[in-house]
């Protein structure tokens, strides 16, 4: 674990960190990474992990649309600027080692590529796995063209 | 994705899969891997993210405790063996592309080696970082020799 990280496990709330000691020191991985978790700020659903560079990041933080790195495109991906499903952010939070994200955000419709609220609906019990929502919306709805 | 996810993109909640089918396709990273987010079921509160295998995750739905992977040990981790700080499953989802685990728990007392309630307590907004929750217990007392 970096010394920021460290440091700050002993300190009390409020005690303050400029951010790019914070960006410097994070936890990214061999591919410059984070994984990212997206929780509804105010049902506390959590609707989707991905991952974020440092670039996504950082203007995440600026603008307050949730920006994540995609991996299957290779380029930052602006949540919803194709589907129109977007994240606003809330509040985000790194976690005692620095190498996970937790986004409080506000999204619009559904987080999930097949239309539902949330990604997680496979349930998983000790038998079996069992699909537990339905999509909101039609996911060729989604992704037509305009 | 797999075949297995991509067919359950489309089917109605309440379909089944055996559990063998959906161990055999889930998206296992390169060290045979999952990331797991902990929720505390009541409250809605993201705990924290570590890492399952197969044998974590499958030991985990058949008796309820839950199990991880330790990266840095390099062997399973039942949470709150040295603690006492224990997480009782309610409920598990992997997400649309079984690639993500989403674990519903009950967590006793603090989740984060810290002593604090929550692993996600560095708040990050577009100027700096700032720590915002406190130890309930004191971390040398957490792993005090008994």
């Amino acid at each position: 674990m970096s010394e920021v990280f460290k440091r700050l496990e002993r300190v009390s709330t409020g005690t303050r960190e400029p951010l790019a000691n914070i960006m410097d020191q994070a936890g990214w991985n061999d591919a410059g990474l984070i994984p990212a978790i997206a929780q509804q700020y105010d049902s506390g659903d959590v609707l989707m992990m991905a991952w974020m560079n440092r670039e996504s990041l950082e203007e995440t933080l600026a603008t307050g649309w949730v920006c994540y790195w995609s991996r299957s495109r290779g380029k930052l991906w602006r949540k919803g600027e194709s589907s129109g499903q977007m994240q606003i952010l809330k509040a985000a939070h790194l976690d005692c080692d620095g190498d996970t994200l937790l986004l409080s955000v506000d999204q619009t419709g559904p987080a999930c590529h097949t239309g539902r609220r949330s990604c997680f609906y496979v349930a998983l019990d000790a038998d079996g796995a069992q699909v537990d929502s339905d999509a909101l919306i039609d996911p060729d709805q989604l992704y037509a063209p305009s």
